[in-house]
């Protein structure tokens, strides 16, 4: 069976679950080689508060069967770098499967990889994704053609696992998720912006409000900017 | 408020999303220090293809309120490391809360730091802790006193989460389980060996099942050695 790489795009302030959830389960897909690829070999700050190291540079892996971009505070600045979406577009291009777990999603539509598709990220910043012609779905899982997204961090893990299957079959894929244990067992009942109760919204909006408020408008005066230079 | 500190135990070997998932976790209990401590600062590799680095040495964290201890391949070896394990129990005595995650029960096991407790482990290991005093419970996450383990790899998440809302709440832990879009949602109902079907238990025996019994072998051997050291 030859090798199957599967490309993570790395940068700093990634919301390091988004890919380490996915990078776990696609590492046991049986012939895959998992790498982490950032602009340099320099070990990557991530928003938990340790590093994660690259495995290779943007010139080191040009093509990959799977890319998968992970989300987090650090798209910001990922979908203003002309360098890193190059790249991307370029792995992309080739890729049998081009992928995204939370705003992972916007550096893909950023890229221009989704207009037209259907693709989710996390919940809070679902929405955007039209600033870029794709529309967005409102499911944890979102398959369109060879684009598959993933909804907020936690959703990589789910993301892997559907994709596994695709890829090698619900026998291997149940396999996988055995050996992972994974049979969730969350405390509460409040994933998402519908199940939560109004006391957690609220408080979430009171931490968190202005920050994405702020987010929203980099995330639209990136797309504007691309409208301007495509018209 | 003043930092908290959980120290991860990180090894050769370790199954990387049994200490990145609690990580992400905890890293919002809201006034957390996250750190990685292994015997030296070199990159540590995991299961999944690329290396974790650490934040700090074992003579560099000598204490945490939170004391963490992943499990995978690699904890064969921890076991069988006496600088290893005087690590764990130095900071097991001061630690608010010693907790482990998949069959790193097996290390705080092996450290004298179990007997007598209700504890569970990765369900292909988890009668194991018998071996060393323990008491093994099939159950996802198990508190007893200040001990608190998980069970294999993705019930990680679901600890880090029951633990934050001993140690801040509910409301708190509802608001991180929100922010990570934790609504998971597997593909297949076979996460456990009570849930999985025949095909697939009997393909996880064939694939895994020689490894597992020569890994159960090795830690019976330490097991013996630490009773005839104790009479």
């Amino acid at each position: 069976m030859s090798k199957l790489t599967v490309a993570f795009l790395l940068f700093p302030e990634v919301t390091q679950l988004d890919l380490t959830g996915p990078a776990q389960v696609l590492s046991r897909l049986g012939n895959a080689r998992i790498e982490l690829v950032a602009k340099t070999r320099d070990p990557v700050p991530t928003d938990a508060g340790f590093c994660l190291l690259p495995t290779a540079t943007f010139s080191e892996v040009d093509s990959a069967e799977i890319l998968c971009v992970p989300g987090g505070v650090g798209t910001l600045n990922v979908i203003e770098d002309e360098e890193t979406l190059v790249w991307v577009r370029a792995v992309a291009a080739d890729a049998a499967w081009v992928t995204s777990v939370c705003t992972g999603s916007l550096v893909l539509a950023a890229a221009g990889l989704l207009n037209g598709y259907r693709a989710t990220s996390h919940w809070a910043s679902r929405d955007q994704l039209k600033l870029f012609g794709a529309i967005p779905v409102p499911e944890r899982v979102v398959f369109d053609r060879n684009r598959v997204t993933g909804g907020g961090v936690t959703a990589g893990i789910d993301f892997a696992l559907e994709l596994t299957a695709r890829i090698r079959g619900d026998q291997h894929a149940k396999l996988v998720q055995l050996g992972l244990e994974y049979d969730p067992a969350p405390p509460f009942d409040c994933g998402t912006l519908k199940k939560a109760d109004r006391a957690t919204v609220n408080r979430f909006e009171e931490i968190a409000g202005q920050d994405l408020a702020q987010r929203a408008e980099r995330v639209k005066a990136v797309a504007h900017a691309m409208q301007r230079h495509a018209d």
